[in-house]
């Protein structure tokens, strides 16, 4: 609710031995992963090389019913996709996971990422003739797999080759006939794992909370660079290379996953109470209460409580009920919407001072609302700390920051002119160097390029959105 | 109702000088085009090279409202779709406008008709590379066009060379950045017209019906083999190969087009009486009342009135309220949902001889039950008369008519037979030599290939639907 | 389409001695009965004394679907409702039929017409404690019957008591736990039939066609006056006095009924045939061709086209798919509105002269169009001539006519300077007296109030429509 | 989610000075009220005396948007009601706001709790004739006052009269023309509170958090047995009778109130927190953590944290996304369904001694298999606390309790059976004695009668629902 940043998507598939109700698992694991993308859907089922789909717009909840489960039947692969994309860059045609037929058969992909050079590749293909029915540069991916796998002997052996073509951030599953392929580049950018549940169906996703969801459990993250093969004969692994230790997106274990995820052999729920604890150390302030804002904020927060010994309380209702049809009727302020969305619990904060804990400031307007809460329900000093450090630079791998006029942080100079815009006591964030500490056991390096400008890969042009002259309305 | 034949398409298309409430014309015209196809439907507009779209499945009711037109914007070029298709081969990634990009710029391609070799153009492509989202033939034809696009000065040069690879039945009409692109196939099998409206804007049609609806006033056909340019500098005329007189399917001046409508020189209505004066000349009978079968059935049956100066009258009652809606609830019988479609006017025939006619017997099944709702309402007796040959054949050219061992004409061999089967008292359809004859000002030759299994182009193999393994769900 | 003149209501029961899909049955009936009515709809069964119900806005189709029917569950008696109401006098309190708990029961009501004296039965109620829900009159019917209950010794009884006080149209069904009781005002204003199907149900509807569609005959008419009482015992009626001939409402045979209705010994087919040979009669002019405005004037042209002996021919092309859900786009006039709706057959009148026959005049705007649309098709003469009297006067009885101020007939000294308002060369109506004539075998008196302004009973004061301060919105 | 036990109704009022967007107020205080209800909600607007409602069934945001609201239009005086009911009781006759006329105007009428007397309220008024539309007690309190108002100067004063004939719970917010009036029964069993905004409008709502949503302050609570009259005069104050201390629903502390309300004068987070500090205090156990089951479990597991020392974490994490059209597919085991819907966060639990607190055990099904997913998670002992006594007894004032049958507490003697049956190492419950002692700020006595079995009125016959044979389907 707090938070403008936007994770672009989840991944998820299964294969099973047998044929099975492989898209009622699909479903399951879609709503386990809703919080990476909300606004389209998709899933597509192999039935003995027999490719069915359903996509449409909206959360999983609005896009699938019991009919549409059942109209997909059953099969013994099937791949699925929440998307995340701002109004332009929708449409139908952009939904995951693409389904198309090439020549050597049916194929679909889903892809939770974002190219650098998919301009590029697109032209490429342009030139010979190609058309391109989405804006989305999965479907540049899936013409480098199709035009590869025309000299291949099989699928993987395609993706093999044309991975070095791809620059950038590719957590994908594709779907053939016969097999389930995953692939993560060589970066590891976005996580993606494997799964096994007890009779014997494998799940690859991207987050472990889907395949626990789907009642499966974690078997092993898909490594940087890995191909990792799913069919009858079992799992077999390709490994492509890989570009040092990795540089998985920091701000996955910060925000965007779930806290009962475990993604590169780091806990997200421990990375965030660490971060919390990093927050208490570097930045130590007298205090009646620590309280985070929900629900991202909670598990730093219970990290500096710890940390400093000042107790955790909570601070905050959150309306459960607010979604996407909440409208602010007339004459009613933006301020009612606020009070409306989060309520302060006052029998936690009246009369003393309180740490307010949040994942992160974009714009610095909620948080300057939820600050002025506190104090309207008699809050003494308000301290924010902010478990990221400040936002500063754009991402090229799959998130949606605010553009560099909006955020707070590339607006005002010093931290102390932004804590006196929010309206804060004080105001600390999590330090740079801390972002490599937070997720103690994670085995990958980490990239923190939207806070620190430094990319693992080199980024020749501005990440574009919308950048195709085709709009594509719901 | 009463029919199993459907036709595949309609199409629609406009340029206006000025920028304009386009999407607005194009729902008009769509509404005008619906009896052509009521499955799904969509518009692109052009706003200064900016493609829109909207697409989705059902009537152009169902799909568009206020907020969708408007969400459309303005724009000077438009092209919108109504499409019929069985289930199997539906699916959102069917559904036209086909919207493109390639690398010329944008294309949005609209088109009515079969193609009988889209699987080899396919086939071709693929063996190249391309990947195909939709099952459609549409798209092996917007493949051609952007594949000699990369070697031609212009999108139009690019369709006039491609046209000849084009085997079977395409009116089309294509949208580019600047121009709206009319072509029609060489033997012109689907109607296409032309007309223009007082402010100047072109609109291009499947039926002059639809030009009137839009405001507009019909000004010629798109003849076969042409393709029509139209951009700022007004109307051109490329005239490819034509094959002979051409060969309009005569099943549109029988049934699918409206009756208000002008294909090729001939009036659907006039053609439509005089195929009922051929039936009252050929087949004549001692009656009291000549009756049609709503609503496709009463112009023929005006015709055979005329003719043997037998009075016309009104026999039904046809429920409008009926629709995809409806349906059957347990414990009634098929009969009582023919009694509620279908209503007699006791009146019109009690005690009477009665003429009964309808534009074509397909299965037969509907046809009997209509003859016993007339004997319950005491005609005396029921002599058949159909304004069209008995159905023998398949059609390659855009209609679906049931299979052969469905079509009753197939399963008995004579119209005796089928008089038994249907309960009529006489039966007889008209003679294929009056298919040449009933639409008499038709510029165009005729195609009578589903009555006479005599087709204007070689037939190499079955027509197929579904043919490709991949199911697309709604 | 070119009325706007509305009937209020239709009605329609079941009563089986087994249990069965009673809401099934009611289901087809309100399909039929649609035209009546379309803006909500409700059904009510009855299993052994519990009382099941479902209603809504809109058609039909709409409201129910295979759910809902199932959802009401197997009974043995069933009543259901079509309704027609001004926006403003809507909402879900007043769509029938109304169920309700008393002392003695559940009872489910069903009412077509208008009470005079609604206010003042309402009145009296309230003086004593009561409360309404609904601003209809129907519930002041029900209020009577359960207050005479309490005296009586059955529903049937209590129906017959409150009779004379109710003053006006009504035509209802009743359903309490064991029967199903018809009952029409002495006057017989508005139609209702009793029918019979094989497996021995018995049904109430407003019309004949209705009882068909269910898969019943037609019995007889209940009578003015008349209280028909169906439960296991079968059939008995109850006659209380009625108003002399009675006084049907003529324009249910001009245009509210359904053509292929029987209403009170007389065919409405026929009675339209009657009215246009009168017409042809009265108001004879040289011609070459006569159409009606579909659908409801085609019958009348039939009959003029007869007795005049000019050739009858197909004039227009209705859209069938133009309904509610139809909006005009921005930057198209109110004309491009009428052309998608009816589209004229040129072939028919181009070159011609005209006689142009429709079911009555209102306002004179959609009828001057419609002379229009003739001329720029070519017609070189167009004669108006309508099938009922000019509309002069207010309706108390259930019918819904523009106020006084908008009829065209009001403002307007003489039928040559309406012709000259709506572009005809020459203008004629049906005579009032013929409105007397025109249903030949109709066994009742007629009401004419609208055209002549004598009412059959005393009218105190004027008709009033949302005269309770409650708006219920949708 | 884990709980089986329903609140029946929440409540709001505006009065404003000016005419206003009053409905758009009230959207945003059902917003805030919605967990006290999600079947069905309503909202009645008063603009210079005339009267428009709008309900549905569903949440807020469905029955409600931006046309809605807006359809309702201005006015000064507004209330609304979201209510929970069972399947079979629901239907639209019994959504509220209740909105009714009668002899001296319109009435809209809103409720929370349940006469115990209901039924012999109906039946005096069903032996003068009267005539139900709803199964809801609701009615019969409308009629009530409308038969007294009568005889009254006032609706206050009616009012005033008929309240010692209502036994039980009633918490009603009552709109008339002019006035707002809010009474509450003698014994206070459901909360009203009365808050203001700085424009000068008056709210009455079921909550305190719900004044706060609508930009307002909390003022006071409406005492047991008082009528709060708000018009153009201001707010002026009748009390009747009281029962001595009254006996407030101490499950609103408990489950039912959002923990930022303060109902009576206490806070219902505060006296969360200490019902866990009691339970700390009388059933120590040794353990690592201590997690709450969110989001009702969470502030008492707190309390038991901090009482014992034994660090809080964050145990869960609970899938936002999952509501009512979330299916099941086939195939999958219920205990997906709570995989997908509460996920374990390992991290926390795994290797320790765990105290899982929950606010109460109903069935103990959902219990079980937390307490499973511990387990599966590592947890080495899970001791359960329930910061709610045993729930053994029917409630008779608005709550909605499963029948004693299904009660794990009635049908397991001791509490050791219940922690095997659950699988836990240890279970203790809150004792009956502290239920009086959590919210040490409230001003009333509480009713505990679903835990001791002991009613503070006099109960004569058992709670029923459905009673009455009409089955009103949506």
């Amino acid at each position: 609710m707090t938070n403008n940043i936007h994770e672009e998507c989840g991944v998820f598939g299964i294969y099973s031995d047998r044929t099975a109700n492989v898209a009622g698992t699909v479903y399951l694991g879609l709503y386990a992963l809703q919080h990476r993308g909300q606004e389209a859907c998709g899933i597509a089922v192999c039935d003995d090389g027999v490719f069915s789909s359903k996509k449409g717009e909206g959360l999983v909840s609005e896009v699938f019913d019991e009919n549409t489960i059942k109209s997909l039947g059953e099969g013994n692969i099937a791949v699925g996709h929440v998307r995340y994309s701002t109004t332009g860059g929708g449409g139908l045609n952009n939904i995951q996971p693409l389904t198309i037929r090439h020549i050597k058969g049916n194929l679909a992909l889903a892809h939770n990422g974002n190219l650098v050079n998919a301009e590029e590749l697109r032209r490429g293909f342009e030139l010979s003739g190609a058309i391109f029915h989405s804006t989305s540069d999965t479907e540049a991916i899936a013409y480098e797999i199709v035009s590869e796998r025309l000299k291949s002997s099989s699928t993987e052996e395609a993706v093999s080759k044309i991975m070095s073509k791809l620059k950038g951030a590719y957590s994908c599953v594709l779907m053939t006939a016969t097999k389930l392929i995953a692939f993560r580049d060589p970066n590891g950018f976005r996580p993606l794992v494997m799964g096994k549940r007890n009779d014997g169906a494998y799940i690859i996703a991207s987050e472990s909370a889907a395949i626990k969801a789907a009642g499966g459990e974690l078997v092993r993250d898909i490594m940087p660079g890995e191909i990792a093969v799913i069919d009858k004969s079992g799992v077999r692994s390709i490994r492509t290379n890989t570009c040092g230790k990795g540089s998985l997106c920091v701000f996955e274990y910060i925000y965007f996953a779930r806290p009962d995820s475990v993604i590169d052999g780091a806990s997200v729920h421990h990375a965030r109470l660490r971060a919390g604890q990093y927050l208490a150390k570097d930045s130590a302030v007298a205090a009646d209460v620590v309280i985070g804002v929900p629900d991202s904020g909670l598990d730093a927060a219970m990290g500096y409580a710890k940390e400093s010994g000042i107790p955790y309380g909570i601070g905050f209702v959150k309306n459960k009920y607010i979604g996407r049809s909440f409208i602010l009727p007339e004459q009613h302020s933006r301020e009612d919407a606020v009070n409306i969305k989060l309520s302060v619990i006052k029998e936690t904060v009246n009369g003393k001072r309180v740490v307010l804990v949040d994942d992160s400031i974009v714009r610095g307007t909620t948080c300057a609302r939820i600050v002025q809460l506190l104090r309207e329900a008699g809050a003494k000093e308000v301290h924010m700390r902010v478990s990221s450090p400040p936002f500063r630079h754009s991402c090229y791998f799959g998130t949606d920051i605010d553009s560099e006029d909006d955020l707070i942080a590339c607006r005002y100079d010093n931290t102390e002119d932004i804590a006196r815009v929010i309206g804060a006591d004080s105001l600390a964030y999590l330090s740079i160097e801390a972002t490599s500490e937070i997720a103690e056991d994670c085995r990958l390096g980490i990239c923190n390029g939207c806070f620190s400008g430094k990319y693992p890969i080199e980024i020749t042009k501005a990440p574009q959105k919308n950048k195709f002259e085709q709009k594509i309305h719901r």
